[in-house]
């Protein structure tokens, strides 16, 4: 089998992944900033790593998965001045900002429960390690490469490139294209370059969030929580860090240049970055109209949806792309996600109500065998080759078909032998179930089809034909309803 | 109607509740210590205060509703010596006491929604408000009412009664008795008192959870978390405080004093304290092997348990005695008030699908109307007699008299008239849902009500009944789901 390849977006290449401590693995994901409902660009961002998260575990690692929530620091803007998207978010609601970070963070955890997602090891917030910061603050001071001015505190870039930092090496950006860019920026007056970005600022009265500091009150940049959080539970380098590919520059080059700082060494050996949603092949964005929200997804309700999508039909058209492309939400390719879900999810049924049944005198053709392998040996090549999930689908459906023989009786389970048939069974329910976590969405509402069964009984009732009727009985009875035969009519009850 | 009165644990009294500025109420609950999964005891006491915040929201007003959940400094044994609970949780399981934190209150949340509690506003950590911690260490350093000895600072209740503090008011205890209890304990060798309780323990170099201080390394009393995020996010005093009984010394003791030390005035207006849970008559705990869990209940998996009882079973349950009596479990009991839930979701159910209709010529009987208005008032006289949800279920029962008359047609609506039918409409659902908070839990499995339908499916196409046929096909098809008609056999399955 092909080792797991990652493209690293520090190095532009796929680099085969090894772990610093095997079988210990490290991942850190920046969360959202819990002030506004959960987008779908990063759901897709969260999408891919709880696959990798699935995948590596299933690989026989133990990962240690931590996804933070940041519920300060964040600026309106995402850079050094202005208001904290929380804080402003509580002024306008009337509400206290924790308030706010705790709706935001009970519709982020609904949302990612619906789609499936399995929860982080460790789920750490910019307010649970302010102490943290603090002391990482005054560490990169020590170290000469942040300095104090008005009351906030700068990580000094000149410094830290000069000390053999390598500012701009993630995102490949070229320091002094960036001084230019950036000079025209607000709040250089505080800064000795207006590339320094802030790990501490000065809390301005009308500032909700506000903390004792050795430099005043105040809060800490955006940036300095992930470096803090992701080091104390990961260590001061570890495996994997991912994110959104927006979150590129400045943030992770940031948490780079925070890290070496801090302990002189690359805090992350592989870089990961998803590509972006688009809508009908364009950006989504509030001012187009066409961006939505999983729950609008969920629902159908917004004008660019012809109609509601389920959590799983979500999830199985996004991982129909591989997660460095961008993906282009349609009507179209939503629905044709959605047939496609439901041919695998039938065939997951199937396989799993098939059992082996050995056939005397039937030779086992090692040519199926071939094919089965051939076809899992595929999902995980997939999968090796930077979660490339597309791939992975696609070799489900070659094994569908097979299942599909199976059923239809054109091929025996004896033909494959026991040993391809239980291959067959475990690896389609485990790569589906386990790997993709995609899960069977049942369907069929049993009020209705008791509302069925209910038109029935009254037909046979009326025909006085009193077997049928009992066995209608005897249904309702097994699954705690009772039907209620009055003279006003026919209805059924909860037993009580 | 009777004012909302409350049992205040203070005063010893039920006392007429007056929030200090309506239409906002402030309530703070002592939530779990994520280190283990929540038993059942703490689910009753955060029912009755899910209620409570459900019953005032209802009243009209605007409730911040926080819970903490303490993730560092509860230490085994309730005192001020020993390991930490969660840090010998991670010891035992050899993980990150963040990974702790974080399996326990995803448990915590999942079994709260289980059983249809509403999120409380806000939701603080401990670690979330270290440096509130810190600064109130040092005010009361400040104000001479604690002390620091040997890298820890104790909280000095000898000083603090003499400036007038009460220690021991809440619980009734004399303090001089409390002296004598507590002369033999550990680690008086750095209180001056051995009642003085810990806010800053210095760690010990084996003590995994640590921050630095102006004391040295170490981590925050118990009782200090509690202090510093009620009054951070409800005032310096504030309306209720609840809690389970057992809390009331020294924690609550404790957060009366520090409280008042630190703002001069005392923090809560209202103490609430729900009492224990039994079963069969004797405390519920390990060692007598009577104790069980919310998931062990659910699912009858356990020796004392008969069968599972549902979420909404066992709310049922515990809502039929008030808050402040014992509460005991047995297999009789719990299938009794099984019963009891489902005539009221039947009644439910009924009166949801009933509608008005005037009947000419139909005179309003009075009587009628007034029982409603006795049956809804018995409901509101109940929780307004500090919360006595008993009361209210024994009155919904005399409500459900009347809809179970206008279901079997002995009372029509029009004898009602149309205002007390709604009223009785809206009062009855209103009631259960949003103030006590039961749901209608379906009944009913969809897969094994479609098996039914394809047995009778099979007959028709037997008898060549065509039309029946496709009658069952349709209802199929209503709800997503296909009749496959093979050769080999009758099957259902996804649309696709």
């Amino acid at each position: 089998m092909q080792p797991l390849r990652i493209f690293n977006t520090l190095s532009r290449e796929k680099e085969p992944f090894q772990p610093l401590t095997p079988p210990h693995v490290g991942l850190y994901v920046c969360g959202p900033t819990v002030y506004n409902y959960v987008h779908l660009g990063n759901v897709r961002t969260f999408m891919t790593f709880d696959v990798l998260f699935r995948y590596l575990t299933h690989l026989g690692y133990k990962v240690r998965y931590v996804r933070n929530l940041t519920d300060v620091g964040h600026l309106v803007g995402d850079g050094d001045e202005g208001e904290d998207k929380i804080g402003r978010m509580a002024k306008l609601e009337k509400l206290e900002p924790m308030e706010i970070v705790q709706r935001y963070t009970n519709d982020f955890h609904t949302i990612l429960a619906q789609f499936n997602f399995k929860p982080p090891s460790i789920e750490p917030t910019a307010t649970g390690h302010l102490i943290e910061q603090i002391e990482a603050v005054k560490k990169l001071i020590d170290k000469k490469l942040a300095y104090e001015s008005n009351g906030s505190v700068y990580f000094d870039i000149e410094r830290y490139n000069a000390q053999g930092g390598r500012y701009g090496q993630l995102s490949g950006r070229i320091l002094d294209d960036l001084l230019t860019e950036t000079r025209e920026l607000d709040g250089v007056g505080e800064k000795r370059n207006p590339l320094d970005f802030a790990l501490w600022k000065r809390a301005a009265p009308e500032h909700l969030m506000r903390w004792p500091s050795p430099w005043g009150e105040g809060f800490p940049g955006w940036h300095l929580e992930c470096t803090c959080m992701s080091t104390k539970y990961l260590g001061q380098q570890f495996d994997i860090h991912g994110g959104g590919m927006d979150l590129k520059f400045p943030h992770h080059e940031c948490e780079i240049a925070q890290g070496s700082g801090l302990n002189d060494i690359p805090p992350v050996r592989y870089w990961m970055h998803t590509n972006m949603l688009t809508v009908n092949g364009q950006k989504m964005s509030k001012s187009l109209g066409n961006s939505f929200l999983p729950g609008e997804l969920f629902s159908g309700n917004h004008p660019v949806l012809e109609r509601a999508y389920s959590p799983m039909t979500a999830r199985f058209f996004m991982l129909q792309s591989q997660y460095r492309s961008t993906l282009d939400f349609s009507n179209e390719a939503l629905q044709s996600a959605q047939k496609g879900y439901k041919r695998l999810i039938n065939g997951l049924r199937l396989i799993r109500q098939m059992d082996y049944v050995a056939v005397e005198g039937m030779a086992i053709d090692p040519a199926q065998g071939e094919e089965i392998r051939n076809g899992v040996q595929g999902c995980y090549d997939g999968m090796n080759d930077d979660l490339n999930t597309a791939v992975t689908i696609a070799h489900l459906f070659t094994l569908l078909k097979k299942i599909n023989s199976l059923y239809t009786g054109q091929l025996s389970p004896a033909a494959l032998g026991e040993e391809s048939f239980r291959f067959l069974k475990t690896s389609f329910v485990t790569i589906i179930e386990d790997v993709l976590g995609l899960l069977e969405e049942k369907q069929g509402n049993a009020e209705d089809l008791a509302a069925g069964l209910l038109d029935l009984y009254r037909d046979f009732k009326t025909q006085k034909q009193y077997q049928k009727v009992d066995q209608i009985r005897a249904y309702f009875k097994a699954n705690g309803l009772v039907i209620k035969d009055m003279k006003t009519g026919i209805d059924w009850a909860y037993e009580e």
